[in-house]
């Protein structure tokens, strides 16, 4: 890549476009701008960082870095967990943070208008004050719709409701060379064409910058409850998964967990909510279910039918939690999970892989026992229903070299075995820059080489978010 | 383009990988391979048709027709309504009805791994056998899975279901020069690398030759009910629709039809079952809606509910079906409106815009009032509840080229008039080689440009169904 760097001329140039103050360089950038939130992929400052307000900007500042082959990394909230928004060539850092406005409602289409820069929990709430749901429900609340849709970001009610990629009706896309796109419409249904909106989205922002979105929602359910199961073993929880599906139950969500980062994440957010022994024998697992609909009427029958099915399959008991308090609690507990895993390690490193659902209780078993050839710790929750898992190796311990060196084969290991199960290397994270190498190895040459083409239609040059998803960059280097 | 024609030498290489009685030549081939179902965009015999049997002979025999620059068009049934499956340039066509097995299911994930010459109504049959149901449901059923994928097909259950798109799970792919790929995997959640599996699917064989596929199912509803609702008038119908998901009815289909087009297909099964005249009034227009759930407990106060309001909305009466017969009854008429259409006129073109749900009375008003411009005859239907429309101009009185020349400024009028309103150019029936011009001026340069660079990535030869979707061939002058 012949990158180049900026320029007093051109950093006039961008001044020109957004104002002097807003074009921050050098030491001036905020160092979270350098990073995600796995620092363990490395931190890069850009040269020069820009707040972005509107697509209009974002164009004449691609037109000018198109001219000057200078790289662009977009970022929103940087809540990323696989370097995806580091920019490890510099450049310039895109930050949509502030293009935060929810710009129009269509509530009899059931979509809403916005910026990508809003955040999750935003869109999330000014949707129910409309009596609407924006159904997708990653862990991480704080992230941007922008950064979720270009994960294709999944979360806890993928099985009743699917992922980000379900929701994008239309986007507006600033293209490597300044041109502004208009893909997709606010309908249903569409054959017109190849599905660019559904290539954008995932992408994680290599062939494009998203600027405005049309999001589709749905009518908020008129009430939801949880269903905690505790049981004593993990086996016996995860061999219930299938079964659950298998009875006809639809839950909105099914989530495992098992003590320790259970215990971790009440440690966390100093609560003791959830169960931890039943008739004097400890907990080692939980499953926790969401039911939702439009009536007590229509969920009752069933919870009635779920509690005695958990309890036939071998839960230790079931715990309906069906006001808001309770449900509040326990939710805060397991929304803690990755932020108490981050907060009381010094060192993490993570796949988000998935298997079939059914395979779950194999895989568990299959990457806990390679983990005893290993130093760090294991840590893992996942998303039952949907077979993705989060699995984490964590030390305080060991030096940084020694632990990267071990979690390697272990994540190799593990890659290998999903794949030999059908799996998919990453169900919401995304490849970003931590997982390249793992993609490449995962897919093969040919849809490797099928990636590149692509992206260099969109952008020739390789500006945008460079060294990502399928492209190695110079610290793509893992420990051999 | 530089297509070379098939030499005696290419045909036995051909001959080789299947048989030479799998070989068709010139005169022998069945001339259903030269069209699809709408004649009047053309027709034209391929040099070669072939009956592929298994993904390794369509690899083989797209090496030999790569080396040799042979376009090759795939079709399935042949059920297509755009021109999708003419193969303009000649070369070979591969027909892929005969790989019609169903390979395996796997019940504990719902998914079906079937052959892509499956047909819909089979692959439906089956998978109500096994207690599953898959939901896409395009009127056609005699159209093949792997059609319905390739344009990404629609049908009535899109409101609650989604489309054929929601519903491809992983796909085995031959790409132009032989080689088999694999896109994607039988899970629920993916943010592995760009989504080429969405990118392939509604493509219209432009990237690859699909030869297996992964379908997601559900499980069966154990019931459905039908509720039909006539009409003084059709706006009113119209406007009832939108309202009908702001009370949080979630019905599975919900179609519109106008009193002609009902007489003309009750005529043609040679039934008398929907409701022409209530207290003495006739019938202009009806509202078919189906809801479906686990038990009658379930549905029931939805049906208690729906009829209230749509009495309340202005509906003359309402009507439940809700045993087999009734249900069959109704559902044959809808199912024979497009064989109606196409059995009793000589010509006939038609469109499948998308516009938003509550302009679909405006849009009708519109393109109505337009063609009384003109000497044909209007018939047009539509599933209300996801704004798209099937949309005919039928003469059995004008002259071909006379009909061509007008019907083409009423489309040009209807396809401005949909992108004013934010809609979709095609919902359901793809692009194909008779919506090439309309494509181009509804989307623009750019995205034509990036269709046809995305095509070169895949096709470097434009050897895959040439001529289509973004592509124009020589035959794509349309009377200006």
């Amino acid at each position: 890549m012949n990158y180049k760097q900026l320029t007093p001329e051109i950093i006039a140039q961008l001044e020109k476009v957004v104002g002097a103050d807003r074009v921050v360089k050098g030491e001036g950038v905020n160092p979270d701008y350098s990073r995600d939130e796995m620092p363990i992929y490395g931190q890069n400052l850009p040269e020069v960082s820009i707040d972005v307000l509107t697509t209009e900007e974002v164009s004449e500042i691609m037109k000018i870095c198109y001219a000057n082959d200078i790289p662009v990394t977009t970022r929103g909230a940087g809540t990323g967990l696989v370097g995806g928004a580091v920019p490890i060539y510099g450049g310039v850092v895109v930050c949509t943070a502030r293009m935060n406005k929810i710009l129009s409602w269509d509530e009899k289409q059931f979509a809403v208008y916005t910026q990508p820069g809003v955040l999750l929990q935003d869109l999330k709430a000014a949707a129910i004050e409309k009596g609407l749901m924006y159904p997708p429900d990653p862990g991480q609340k704080l992230g941007t719709i922008g950064g979720n849709v270009s994960t294709n970001a999944g979360g806890m009610r993928a099985i009743k409701y699917g992922t980000t990629k379900d929701y994008v009706r239309s986007m507006t896309v600033v293209m490597p060379n300044g041109e502004i796109m208009k893909l997709g419409a606010n309908v249903a249904k569409t054959s017109s064409g190849y599905n660019l909106c559904q290539l954008i989205t995932g992408a994680e922002g290599t062939l494009g910058i998203i600027t405005e979105l049309c999001m589709k929602l749905i009518k908020k359910p008129a009430l939801e409850i949880s269903v905690l199961a505790p049981f004593k073993e993990l086996p016996t929880a995860l061999e219930t998964v299938p079964k659950i599906f298998q009875a006809s139950f639809r839950p909105t969500a099914l989530e495992f967990f098992e003590r320790p980062v259970l215990l971790l994440s009440e440690k966390f957010v100093g609560k003791d909510v959830w169960v931890k022994e039943v008739d004097g024998v400890d907990v080692q697992a939980y499953l926790l279910l969401i039911f939702d609909g439009d009536s007590m009427d229509e969920i009752e029958p069933h919870l009635e039918r779920i509690t005695d099915f958990l309890l036939e399959e071998g839960a230790m008991d079931v715990m309906i939690a069906d006001t808001p308090n309770k449900i509040k609690d326990i939710w805060d507990v397991r929304g803690a999970f990755l932020d108490a895993i981050f907060e009381s390690h010094e060192l993490f490193d993570e796949n988000d892989v998935v298997v079939p659902i059914y395979k779950i209780a194999e895989f568990v078993d299959f990457f806990s026992k390679d983990a005893e050839k290993y130093d760090f710790e294991l840590m893992y929750l996942g998303h039952a229903g949907d077979g993705n898992l989060h699995i984490f190796g964590v030390s305080n311990t060991m030096e940084e070299e020694e632990f990267k060196k071990q979690i390697h084969p272990w994540m190799v290991a593990m890659y290998d075995k999903a794949k030999e199960m059908g799996g998919e290397l990453t169900g919401e994270h995304g490849v970003g820059f931590g997982k390249v190498e793992y993609f490449e190895e995962y897919v093969g040459d040919s849809i490797i080489e099928l990636h590149k083409q692509i992206k260099k239609v969109f952008d020739p040059k390789l500006l945008l978010n460079p060294g990502k998803v399928a492209f190695r960059s110079e610290w793509s280097k893992l420990p051999s």
